[in-house]
């Protein structure tokens, strides 16, 4: 480990939120946002991490993120929490809305949380843990930016598109949840295998002329990726441009992309959560559902097939004991954010 | 066509009705699952059309569906309309519950619909596509019997577990809809290339040893189906068993099939769907949601990519002019129910 370094969880959080500051991030959304990369570089999600400030910056020099705008809620009587981010950056839209989200969700069993313009930094993953925290179901998606083209097209109007679930689990500490992207791969991925020259897996990415191709140079240069599972992926992903992108009249994945006009900023648009209170659904009897899913979950252990997350869920737990190692090459990177 | 035999689709209604009813099942139950039945075989669905005819005197025959039971709604102040159909078929509990379903989602612009206790006959889409005729977003799910096994594991434990979803088109006839299984290959694919023994697609399925097959035999005799689009596809089928299968506390697919213990009737369990009103989603300019919807839509089929049921809404058109051509093979099969 002579090439990382050790920091506590504290640590990161404290590096990103001076970082955010010193480039004129307001205190709670400097909270908001730092509190996301925490939980990234605690998870082992090192593309969620502090690797992401640079990008962070990046997208702050831009000049087009609002900073400091507060996001402002709507509350009325139907069973949707609206919150307007004011083109500032989600995660502290998410963190107004979610608590109205769940007053609205244990008062009539369901609720929505629509964020309109927000340039969207967060993975999915933490905003529906933190709705199973709640004790409730969670339900997150978003458009993203016209990469990866429909099943039968050969250019790119879809999203990536993740689309995340959580249930929450009582006698467990961890709840089950999954956050996959609807691309056969993540663009993360992509660009690592761009950056490292490394071949692409089979059947996820097309060339400019609409060929299969394993060089991630020819699909990031007007080529496009494959959506996850066919035609099936492809529909899902299509139904989280319609539920995220045109439901919340906000953009799709295609206009966040010609808004952005290669700047290569964060994507700019909504996002859409949903939240169940399972003792209103069923027939009154909680304990019959949480055991039923603890059931499914053993019967899916038992044969040595893994639940989504619990990699993560491992890594969280070395994390809090032992903190995080960072690469001294990453670090050095961010401490010239702060010069 | 000298072996297919012409109907009308008023026909097939009455073919159908009046075969159930010569099974003692009742009037609305006969009339709700005609309607079904009518869809299916309009469109093409042929699985779902009167084929289906023989399954269902089949299951009424094994004596544990109730032919006459009525669908019992209870409505609260929550947004979830609760109709336990009393182990009848499922057609006119959804029949009874969606008018409810709707006028709860035009109020708050979100609700849900969880049906319990059905033995269930019908695809999603039919049910879906009636939730878009008011003008609502619709999305439906149901565990069924299991069939398939979790990604990473051998044996199955995950039901074929359809997800269907549809977006109201104004200045279209047809919404925008799918409804696929999240498994690799539908449990009646499978049944086809097993009866007419011809070779499995590569990667849908493994044996009792837990390896890869193309025989679908084999599948049957004590191997599984796979998810489609790997642990991906396998996190969304444990989804739809968590959410309309433990959240109802109805039966998950492993329940079904140990109720069905070998009769091979239709799986006995429940069904979820919500509805979305776009009107109250967004911000206010419905107009501009419509719009946005059809842009990504055409953005679609412009690069020859197809929408989802357009085959489907292809066949229907041609029925509605012509009516449908059933097989004389299945035709004689009918008719002999009626004897």
């Amino acid at each position: 480990m002579t090439n990382k370094i050790n920091l506590s969880l504290d640590q990161i959080y404290d590096l990103s939120f001076k970082i955010l500051f010193k480039y004129g991030v307001s205190e709670p959304h400097a909270s908001a946002i730092a509190k996301v990369i925490l939980a990234g570089e605690r998870d082992e999600c090192i593309s969620h991490g502090v690797y992401r400030l640079g990008v962070l910056v990046h997208t702050i020099n831009q000049g087009h993120v609002s900073k400091t705008a507060e996001p402002k809620m709507t509350i009325d009587d139907t069973s949707i929490v609206k919150v307007d981010a004011q083109y500032a950056f989600s995660p502290l839209a998410f963190e107004k809305g979610v608590e109205e989200l769940a007053r609205k969700t244990k008062q009539v069993g369901i609720a929505a949380l629509q964020i309109n313009h927000c340039y969207h930094f967060s993975a999915l993953w933490p905003e529906v843990e933190i709705i199973a925290a709640h004790g409730l179901v969670g339900i997150a998606m978003t458009p993203s930016h016209a990469w990866v083209t429909p099943a039968g097209g050969n250019y790119p109007v879809l999203g990536t598109n993740p689309l995340a679930f959580s249930w929450p689990r009582e006698h467990a500490v961890n709840p089950y949840v999954f956050d996959f992207a609807t691309s056969a791969i993540a663009r993360g991925d992509l660009e690592l295998h761009d950056r490292t020259n490394t071949e692409l897996p089979d059947n996820v990415a097309i060339d400019r002329d609409g060929n299969i191709t394993k060089n991630a140079k020819a699909v990031i240069d007007g080529g496009s990726m494959l959506t996850f599972g066919g035609y099936k992926g492809s529909a899902l992903s299509t139904m989280i441009e319609l539920m995220s992108g045109a439901l919340l009249e906000d953009l799709t994945s295609q206009e966040s992309l010609d808004l952005d006009a290669g700047k290569k900023s964060f994507p700019c648009h909504g996002e859409l959560l949903f939240a169940f209170d399972p003792s209103k659904f069923g027939l009154g009897n909680i304990a019959k559902t949480t055991a039923s899913a603890e059931r499914l979950f053993k019967s899916i252990t038992d044969q040595g097939a893994r639940l989504p997350s619990q990699r993560r869920f491992a890594a969280r737990k070395r994390s809090q004991e032992n903190g995080v190692f960072i690469s001294k090459h990453i670090y050095s990177e961010i401490q010239k954010l702060l010069e």
